[in-house]
């Protein structure tokens, strides 16, 4: 690692997210001291919270359960109490979605779905403490979820995502991830997609198919990849990467996602270890719903993973370039090697 | 404001941003109490650190001070001690410049300037606390130094801005600002342009030179316009607008600065007020250095002033879009209705 601290910057871009990131040692500690200086909270253990197993009453109405009608559930689906969007409004028809394209300032109503994924009953217990199986089984219930939700021909989009500790956004400490149901296709999709698009068309290629070169994998299983990417936007950001070309998450099998929990939890172990238990978010980077079939052959979807080690300023609010002070390859040799004991 | 609380929620978006932005009441507390709750910290009289007059000799080189040599400076342009770029790296040639438009994976050197503006000689004395006509000064420091850095070709857009507070990335407490000297045009600013272009070329007319319809304007002053943007990304976002076509902020004469110092002193004291002292970052946007001529028409450089009352989450990271909880109009009405004592 001492070698960065002498390396000069460098901008960067990928192709994926085309988006210069400037990586900059002479801001970084060294990347093995870059432990995240508020760990987020161990769960107490004896604390009960409306996601709690035997307080299912305390929260907005249920979706589905693992296993169907079980007092004795492992996950739950629920609708969110203070959701973004409103399920109860009229969807909105195809012209007025047409009309959301027109110049100028422009208003949808808000309709939606905004859920909560209650990834398992006992309140101490993080999704890292999970099987394979089941973080699969969470994983499973997001599949199941977005199915459901695909059959709204207004929603285009289903944002899955998980906030873990507070400086990560996370105003509930039991285990839990949420789904937004949008009825546009939201910017860092459109940007992305038209990206996948122009690298397809110059290259025949995908071009989240080719990703992944030696010094920046990390770890990967029969079906998976984990790596940190060329242009990461933060220090120690992780990509897991399906290594079958797969336009939609929602298209993985069963067995496929007992392969990803396991890399996922993997992963999740190895930030917590080398970072000291960071506060992270997570997202599934996803095709839209009701998209172009073309689409498909240039989507490749990923989750990625931000450890929040590092704040924003208005450097990055102003350009929407980011600061990353620890280079990709070292990340990676860092990850690489951390012993899960 | 009572009125916000059973508001159905709303997508918006505005012309000169372009990104959807959910406004959802639900998530609200009311706006009235939407105070921060980490206020950023007073400054204590009595410290001193390098940013202090008397300790010029702990800071990075100075680039130039106001007044002009003397030990008695009111304002100081200063080396970053920590810069994400630098400086003593060669210049990219136009043609590594334009190599990085290729398809792919790209790499720059990171050339580049990072600067520190020091505001004023006092520990304890806020941007706001400053006289319309020393925050004039400041202002007029900015521009000076963007001519300066304008007269290297290899440079594309100079992003100033300012950290206050903790928990909106600051890391020294003195009032200070910083510029960054960018060899690459950031994403916000071209798809801002792109924006501002087909507006422009739709209606013939320049988007921002429209902005601040009646219910979203704050104050006024003989040149510029307080107001709430109509899609803000952040609740309680402030966009002071030259009420003059303009595309670069450093064509702003001594007047104007004067009285864009005295309207952005009310809105730093209404801030204050209204929200409870909120850490807060601002961020001058203008048009690109060098640019092609044909730009000017439909580029309008303005001020962004975001105050921190809430983080953010997965949902954002994924997406790009933000939920924001206040309605503009409240905003504006609040901030419009704050009498500074
Ligand atoms: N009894 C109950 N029944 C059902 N649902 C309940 C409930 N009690 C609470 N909830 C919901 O549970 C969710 C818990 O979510 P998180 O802790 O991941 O973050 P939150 O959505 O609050 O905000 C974070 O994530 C969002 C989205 O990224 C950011 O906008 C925000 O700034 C950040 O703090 C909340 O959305 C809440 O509304
Ligand atoms: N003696 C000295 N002489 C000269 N310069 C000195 C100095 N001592 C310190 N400095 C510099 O002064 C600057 C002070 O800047 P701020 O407090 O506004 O935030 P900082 O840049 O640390 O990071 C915030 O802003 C950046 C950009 O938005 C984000 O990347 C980051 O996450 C956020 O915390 C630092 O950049 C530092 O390098």
């Amino acid at each position: 690692m001492s070698s960065s601290g002498g390396r000069a910057p460098e901008l960067r871009k990928d192709a994926v997210s085309n988006r210069w990131v400037v990586f900059s040692p002479a801001r970084a500690k060294r990347p093995s001291d870059f432990k995240s200086k508020s760990p987020a909270n161990p769960n107490p253990p004896q604390q009960k919270c409306p996601f709690c197993i035997g307080q299912e009453h305390e929260c907005a109405p249920e979706i589905f359960r693992v296993p169907p009608d079980n007092p004795d559930w492992t996950i739950r689906v629920i609708q969110n109490l203070y959701p973004a969007l409103s399920r109860s409004l009229h969807e909105p028809s195809a012209s007025s979605l047409e009309s959301a394209h027109t110049i100028g300032n422009c208003v949808l109503h808000g309709f939606g779905f905004h859920d909560v994924v209650i990834e398992n009953p006992v309140h101490s217990v993080q999704l890292s403490d999970l099987s394979p199986e089941q973080i699969g089984q969470v994983l499973l219930a997001y599949k199941k979820r977005i199915e459901q939700l695909a059959s709204h021909e207004s929603i285009k989009y289903v944002q899955v995502f998980k906030n873990h500790g507070a400086s990560a956004g996370a105003s509930m400490s039991h285990s839990h991830s949420q789904m937004l149901a949008l009825p546009v296709i939201p910017p860092t999709v459109s940007s992305r997609l038209a990206n996948l698009k122009d690298y397809f068309e110059q290259t025949g290629k995908c071009c989240v198919c080719q990703i992944g070169s030696e010094d920046l994998v990390i770890n990967s299983s029969a079906n998976f990849i984990s790596l940190v990417p060329y242009a990461a936007t933060f220090p120690f950001e992780i990509w897991i990467v399906p290594r079958y070309h797969s336009a939609h998450f929602h298209e993985m099998d069963a067995e496929k996602a007992v392969d990803l929990g396991g890399l996922l939890k993997l992963m999740l172990m190895k930030m917590s270890i080398q970072l000291n238990n960071p506060p992270f978010n997570f997202m599934i980077h996803t095709g839209p719903l009701h998209g172009k079939g073309s689409e498909t052959a240039y989507t490749h979807w990923f989750l990625q993973i931000v450890p929040q080690l590092t704040g924003i300023g208005g450097f990055e609010l102003g350009t929407g370039c980011y600061i990353n002070p620890v280079f990709p390859e070292d990340a990676a040799t860092v990850l690489r090697e951390v012993e899960i004991p």
